[in-house]
């Protein structure tokens, strides 16, 4: 495990997992179960398949660490375009030994087709910012919310990228909150990323879904497969066996 | 209740609520759980504000038959392509003596607003053919397969048609097979009947859905309301206590 340097603020996570660690700061970025959930939803579909996978939007670099012990890829691509939650993927990178098969560029992704190549990526994968907008916020410039707000891109933004990086037949993988679900199906079909399966999280048996989980391929026929709903909690505080499961998988 | 003529293959059943009874025809058309789901959605709904209610592709009239129980409307519409089934369903409005509430129609869906008015009902309804086209089936021009394969119409025929019915924020609800998803979102929005509320109903907590529940309000701004799973089965043939509830609602 190399050295890295570790700032005031920061802290190093376990991801219980492979010896992996990640290096986090509670005042910029931490991730959510949204990223354990989304690379375990790509992983199960391309996990031995694809060889090239990109990270849109990559924060801390938890996507492409969790994908590096997932899947069989080989050159596994995060990026940010803030250049601080870059260069603290960059050392997640390092400090994990990682530098051979994950890259981290600063760069805006809406840039990135020209950039990294069209046509290129078996495999896109993001969390991308919720919200609409930006309006009303105190800080908008603030790193959490570039992460959780649409300010530097839109999800439409998103899926452009995404049709542009990936092959034809690629597959791209998105978590995001259901009350956009009418948005990300448009924009997604709007750029030949047919939606082919979804998963809706929901906290408990008993309430509304926090979080949807989406499949789409470029250039595919028409015709969605939902999977069995998501179940977090059996109990308070209790995790139901599958999401134990996910976390260990 | 008035003594209405039964024809051979036909058979009288009893919806248990009001009592209200149906004719039905096992070789032509039955109701099934999907119209019985549709009536309690729209009905939370609207149930005690629209005056004005049409159902496109009737059937047999079940749905008209529910809302007239479930809703305070008072001009409930049923329109129905085929006239045998146009039939059935008049003769079920008579023998509940509904005839002052619900009428039936014989005509195409895609005629109705010509012939009904625009922007003249409250609330549409639907519970369309779920399967594209009607290549390969043995008997295209049977009441089955027009009832369950886009033969005389479409689902986009159904929102454009819906659109035009509808007063400016009037609801529209339709249940249909989650693997339409897309095409539903893509339709409904194309038509600005924006889809505000939608319900995966899932036959067990363990299963993929089989059913989904949406409304779209036309002209209403973007946002989607996923609700809470329904489950039908909490054991085998044993229904959950919220499937009974709205079987008694």
């Amino acid at each position: 495990m190399e050295i890295v340097n570790v700032k005031s603020e920061e802290r190093i996570d376990d991801l219980e997992r492979n010896g992996l660690k990640i290096i986090q700061n509670p005042k910029k970025f931490c991730f959510g179960m949204d990223a354990v959930l989304l690379s375990y939803f790509a992983a199960e579909s391309i996990g031995n398949t694809a060889k090239n996978i990109v990270d849109l939007g990559t924060g801390n670099g938890i996507l492409p660490l969790l994908l590096s012990a997932k899947t069989s890829a080989s050159n596994i691509i995060g990026i940010e375009i803030q250049e601080e939650m870059a260069d603290m993927a960059s050392r997640s990178v390092s400090m994990n030994d990682l530098s051979d098969r994950v890259h981290i560029f600063c760069q805006d992704l809406k840039e990135s087709a020209e950039i990294l190549g069209h046509s290129s990526f078996e495999c896109v994968v993001s969390n991308p910012p919720y919200m609409t907008g930006g309006h009303g916020l105190q800080n908008p410039d603030s790193a959490k919310a570039i992460a959780r707000h649409e300010i530097k891109c839109i999800f439409d933004d998103v899926c452009k990228t995404a049709s542009a990086l990936l092959v034809p037949k690629g597959h791209c993988f998105f978590v995001h909150r259901p009350f956009r679900l009418v948005d990300i199906f448009s924009s997604m079909r709007k750029y030949s990323l047919e939606p082919k399966r979804m998963r809706l999280v929901y906290p408990t048996i008993d309430s509304e879904p926090n979080m949807v989980l989406v499949e789409g391929i470029r250039g595919a026929g028409v015709e969605l497969k939902n999977e069995k709903p998501l179940i977090v909690y059996e109990a308070e505080g209790v995790y139901t066996r599958e999401i134990k499961e996910i976390y260990s998988f």
